[in-house]
């Protein structure tokens, strides 16, 4: 089903009935409104203007469509602040960041935790009820700017909190840290500081307690919300939009009270900041890279358990990156299919109607600011007519490939790269894209969760290991690839005693003894039976006895494995570890299929997809007796197929 | 005629009479001086040292040397400052930007104002009528080293006010940036934020008034001390000098109090910090791009209305970029007669001698620091003896092409470039060097004045068109060739209702339904009849009836008009911009000359100057007849001929 | 002889007994310990708790090793700074760099000279008589993370005090700086500000003192720890542990009052962090250049007067570049013998075991967290054994060759580049390579100090030349090659009156007229007898009647001198620089063998070292007689050998 994001606010009042009955006509379900219309709620302390949010309940209601009410907590108003200045959150530098954008709070500030109870609750009694509301999103892009984390007084306050909570006395958190390495033992709680600002580094395990701190606040301020929507507003569910790629907070805590995960779907501002090299930047620029969209789609399905939407989605150009090109003609098409194929419930474009003023006014939407349809919203109305004629869509079933994923390694990887270009989901989505050539699907899969009906598990890296991931890895029945630093770290960020893979020495008896980091252009040959490559970016130096499906060029062992698990002491070229998943793949049994760069295959239940994001045609190698719903075998440019 | 800037309080009283002599054997007719003598001036509050300025004037102009005084307030003095640290600017990070180099005031400052207007009174009452005094330079490049805006309490305060008379209420205020966006809705004046240190991105509408109000504030100074020198130095001029591309302030406001312009030419310097490609800052390393000096000649003939000087010029190294090399032998005179082709009125080097101490040590002056003559004095001297034997300069007469331009526009472009490399005067410096490729006159014209006369109206772009802008295009009775992006943005940086090109759309009836910045390296190719070509940085999508003179290669248009508007949809490459020009100039009738990429002809009155900045002679392909004044047919490398 | 860097505390008391029995085994002879460990001798204010650092030092003297201690002041524990905040240092913004790492204190707090001499009194009180203590270390690595400068509210009170005593009036000081140039001028030793934080550049004259006073500062508190540990400690040395190219402070006289000088040698990270190209720095990613470790051998040894240890050096991948890359194989070996061959006496690893926790953790030692030995270990024990084979190494004896060098002329070049990469140590660095490459020992000299016996001088560059400097230079006895912008400052950072290279016209009649900075690819071709190449980053215009040994391209003279005296008026080619050292060496009479750009020579005393950087054998050219000691005639990849 279909979506749009909607700022009656925006609008002329006489509009909205207008912009309703288009909705329809166009094929949209659902409405997103509100996230940032807090001054127009309670244009002063303790003003109320409910009135025309309840008219723009009413004309969307009464036109069928289903409401996704936002709480406006994103947007504090200036008066509010002005009372509060206190809930300003504070950069890494000391510096308050100021009013006058979005996302100007701290978690940790208990005035405005007393705010947000207090517009929620009134939000959530008002609307909780209404027959039009289908449902609520909390806030909006939580942790966007880089608001997760805050470094005020309140946030080391809070901090110190949390730290006492998890260590008890300070001599505990002295030992977790270990603080005597340059004389910073802490003499209480009371002296810990923040872990920025001194003179070099800071203490890496207190960094990470840092993170693991703020991303329990945005957890913890999550569900308080929604609590608070859940007492007022039975049978609605809620749900909040996350962003591409995000990492400042674990996304699966922050979701565990949500029915669904959303998440925002914009590929070529994604492309533009993705840490892809600037070659594939410029060949994806119109397109973007297939991979970008799937890969979320099938993270936050993960997040979602099971279930996602698409809340925001890109129908033409964004204003936010540093280039903002217009997607290739059928691109914005493509992607809306590829979100279905990924098991999408509801795709939400962002937004009806380009808004001409403010700092988004170069952001395309549906429609120009002249009240005409854009070029998106020209592919929309396709995408919606051609979802219509295709019917409802099949369940996802399992995909025979995990990648097991965990936020706290991109934490570690981040805080202690070691090499500049070690980022943890560059090499996650390099993983999940060499499986993704090979023509299979994959499921993201938390780490700790079970793994059963999985035929190739691949963990990319899994710094800490923690019991549960161990459990669940030792218990599974599917072949194991561990990428290089799996086990390299403890749960306090030390070297584990035994070295690294530390606990996944019980599946693999093995030893890291030295481990370098490569600088671009640095690389270490790679050989096996009929494939060579290269390590870039990392290399370890494995002791072992297990037998090698790779060897550097030195000799030393590059892939060893006894049976179904497996350890790759290597970042690898893309080429090289496409052809060690096609071997293992072959391995446990699964077809492969050698895809061309720009193309990729989804199934949703029985129903196949096939996306074409490259300039040529594509013959699908698909059965004779093939029935096609959408396109053809002749995939074109741009193009999507879909058959059973 | 030629000037010199000079520094008396740097040198021993008894070398001035000497100085002064050898200015006048190397034929100097104007000697400026005092911009930055203020501790000379006033050692301590009201302790004033008056009378070493009485003697250097004397000594000056008994020498028949005509001086120009400047108001020293480009640097208050230490004591002043810690009488008033509130004087002190403010950077964007909210840190005050200290006593220690220049420019270390804010034009918003009360205190600032007030003392601005002690010694500039002083300095008017007591040298306004001394003979030897020929005119005034108010301060000193103002703006220089980003001091044009500021962000402390004073600049607030001032803000606030300059909203309130602007706005009246707060309603209209929050109408008119669309504050409703983000909740950022103001409850009163007094609670408008400064445009930044937010989150992120504050709103463009804010930005835009924020360096309009400062562009206000920078004016108001300039004609505080216009004013008090008016009333107090009768027939002497007044000027200020500006600096090359610089575009923080309005300088046609600015300006408009002042009997002309000048401005501080450093080819090198200016080569060094612009935003052309590395390539072209390494070929024209050691002679500038022959554009940048002409460029800024022609706009500030605009700003002053006809009537411009060359205040400082460099004649040797400078000691400010990052790398600062030698000018080629022979550079120096090549860009001292560029300056007279293009009107000058004087042009004064900078600086009689090298100072040996002190920030600028490693500038280099018409001598060294033990008073022998510099290679670019040598150079100097040269052009002193072929002015003499040439004799009085024609005045200019009107160009046949007018590029328009408009310092909002450069702002807008700034605040909003939607992609990374759309700058504002780098469409302008390609448009004009266009033009100047194809061997014509330019004349810069300011957004809004009258374009009778022109045959070619060329508007590189023009977000927003005043009233008065399309009144003056809807006049003109030459060509017009519009760029992108013009008519993009109403007077509060709105997305006009019926698209852009806005108001344009009176003189062609046309659409922009897209607009898309294209990165390094991803282009659209253009063809026409004849010609083929690329858009970089920047397209549009046109819905358009009118007829195409170019199409992109999707079929769209490119270049369409009716007769003599035209509108080019893109930011093109250099060739392919050079043949839309020779053809509009073709349809104007205006005749056309391919220079090579080194070479450029100017007209003043009769004469024909011709310049090679390239390494090879250049044959001047003028009439048999030419009477060469300077040089011959054959230009040499690095030479000028003139001709009439 | 070996060291190692031990932390008891880092460890369980039953390993130290363990650990020293192995160190003992592995050919250890000194243990460093203590420079990080006040928290725990001192966990709260005035407790102290010495017991454990007792049993420490008794167990490794029971073995038989000689403790290093070290005074702990790079790390006041957080008690400290929680009372007295105002010992941390300010950063050039102004922001306080907070406690959490190390180095975090100014040394102009009087708190914190108050705290110092406390604790290191009770050090040198309770261990200086110890007798298994053979010496001591001061602090560790003054300066690390940029602490040499700091820009607080004491250090400009001691600035102040500084200049006072320097220049004894404000008329002085304003005179020295040329503060007349700007209207700078302080009226008192109170008003001068600190040279940071102003709109634009600072006064290089005021720069430059102020690194001065830091330089002095820093080597005050070195003094203030050194007498105090003499008072208490008799018989021991006194050392402290410097950087390499290290250069915000003057080493020769932080190290006067020290028995010897020690530096760290990481050659990996010193490579990846260096100025050399990324070509470079990708070429010798794991190896180094063999001049990094080579040239601050030479510098160190000269800093300590003819004595130097390695107190730290790599014995794997560090963790603080951007990246680590794990030395190839034999290297760690290949380092340590070069460390020898260029006079180390004492070479102590750092560390004995990697910690798994805090900042390093994967900073590699000589043993692995699980105890193990380490591949770096394994190459140590095999120096260790090369060593015993070896017996005691000659005493060096002076080369024919010295380098002058000057800290001073490292400020000067850093405040007053004039391009951007004009870099003192590049240019050393570079005239180093140049003879190595020859196959002659260098010695470094300090500017001033007598030059008897050196067959060539070579000074890169030395921009002040003081009066015993040119002394020196006037007395000396062989062949002087100077570079450019030698003699181009006076003491108060103004250009000489008779132009540069000032004092040193007395031996080389030139003036120079222009000097030009030249950006990447902007080139001066070279040419002389039967050699040809180009100046790179710098040239100059020289006045002179000497005759020319080399000359641009346009003609004028290159390299000039008569006789013995030489200048160099540019930054040339690395070839082109070889080939006029080459010319040099062998006027000098000096044998010339040019050596593979991977490949070193190096004597001590009698023994002859040759040292395989590159991944080629190398045959060594040495006498049929030549008799072994390491190594044969062909060196082997990474490979050393040694004759006599």
């Amino acid at each position: 089903m279909l979506g749009v994001c909607y700022y009656p606010e925006h609008w002329p009042e006489p509009w909205w009935a207008e912009d309703a009955a288009a909705m329809r006509d166009l094929g949209i379900t659902y409405v997103r409104i509100g996230e940032f219309a807090w001054s127009r709620m309670e244009p002063a302390s303790g003003t109320y203007e409910w009135g025309w949010l309840d008219r723009a309940i009413d004309v969307l209601g009464a036109a069928g469509l289903k409401v996704v009410l936002c709480t406006p907590t994103a947007t504090p108003p200036q008066w509010l602040i002005d009372t509060y200045p206190g809930i300003l959150p504070v950069d890494r530098n000391g510096r308050t960041r100021g009013f006058g954008s979005r996302r100007h709070y701290s978690t940790s500030s208990p005035d405005w935790l007393r705010e947000t109870r207090r517009i929620v609750t009134l939000m959530a009694e008002r609307y909780g009820a209404h027959p039009a509301v289908a449902g609520w999103q909390t806030d909006n892009e939580f942790g966007c700017h880089d608001t997760t984390v805050s470094y005020g007084p309140h946030d080391l306050a809070a901090f110190r909190d949390w730290l006492r909570r998890r260590y008890q006395t300070p001599e505990a958190l002295n030992e977790a840290w270990g603080n005597v390495f340059w004389s910073m033992e802490a003499s209480g709680f009371d002296s810990v500081p923040l872990p920025v600002g001194a003179v070099t580094e800071t203490n890496p395990a207190a960094r990470l307690d840092y993170q693991r701190f703020a991303s329990a606040q945005m957890a913890a301020y999550n569900r308080l919300q929604v609590e608070i929507i859940r007492r007022h507003s039975p049978g609605r569910f809620v749900t909040h939009n996350f962003m591409a790629f995000f990492q400042a907070f674990d996304h699966f805590a922050v979701a565990e009270p949500l029915d669904f995960a959303s998440w925002d779907s914009y590929p070529l501002g994604a492309l533009e900041v993705s840490s892809l090299p600037e070659t594939e930047r410029l060949r994806w620029a119109e397109t973007s890279h297939p991979d970008i969209p799937a890969f979320n789609h099938d993270l936050y399905r993960a997040v979602g358990r099971g279930r996602f939407w698409l809340m925001e989605h890109q129908p033409g150009p964004v204003n936010w990156a540093p280039w903002n090109p217009v997607p290739a003609a059928g691109v914005v098409r493509l992607w809306s299919w590829q979100c279905f194929a990924h098991g999408a419930e509801v795709l939400s474009y962002f937004r009806w109607r380009q808004a001409p003023f403010a700092q988004e006014q170069m952001h395309a939407g549906l429609h120009l600011p002249d009240r005409s349809r854009s070029p998106g919203g020209e592919e929309a109305a396709q995408v919606a007519r051609e979802l219509a004629a295709l019917g409802p869509l099949p369940p996802m079933t399992q995909a025979p490939v995990a990648i097991v994923i965990d936020y706290e390694a991109a934490w570690i990887a981040q805080i202690q790269p070691q090499g500049r270009d070690f980022r943890y989901f560059d090499l996650v989505f390099q993983w999940y894209g060499a499986l993704r050539r090979l023509g299979v699907d994959v499921d993201i899969v938390q780490s700790g969760a079970v793994l059963d009906g999985y035929r190739l598990i691949a963990v990319p890296t899994l710094p800490y290991v923690s019991d549960a991931a161990l459990a669940a890895l030792r218990e599974a029945d599917g072949f194991i690839l561990f990428g290089p630093r799996t086990g390299s770290k403890t749960r306090d960020f030390e070297i584990p005693s035994s070295l690294p893979p530390g606990p996944v020495q019980e599946l693999l008896p093995l030893r890291i003894r030295q481990v370098g980091s490569l600088r671009p252009g640095l690389t270490h040959a790679i050989i096996g039976e009929g494939v060579a490559g290269e390590a870039v970016r990392w290399r370890e130096w494995l002791e072992t006895e297990l037998p090698a499906g790779l060897t550097f060029g030195d000799g030393t062992k590059a892939l060893v494995g006894d049976g179904r698990q497996h350890y790759l002491a290597a970042w690898t070229d893309d080429g090289l570890l496409i052809e060690v998943m096609a071997r293992l793949l072959g391995q446990a049994g699964l077809p492969v299929m050698r895809l061309p760069e720009g193309v990729r295959l989804q199934r949703r239940g029985r129903l196949t997809f096939a996306f074409n994001f490259s300039g040529e045609a594509w013959e699908a190698p698909c059965v004779e007796t093939a029935h096609f719903r959408i396109g053809g075998r002749t995939v074109p440019p741009r193009g999507v197929s879909c058959w059973d």
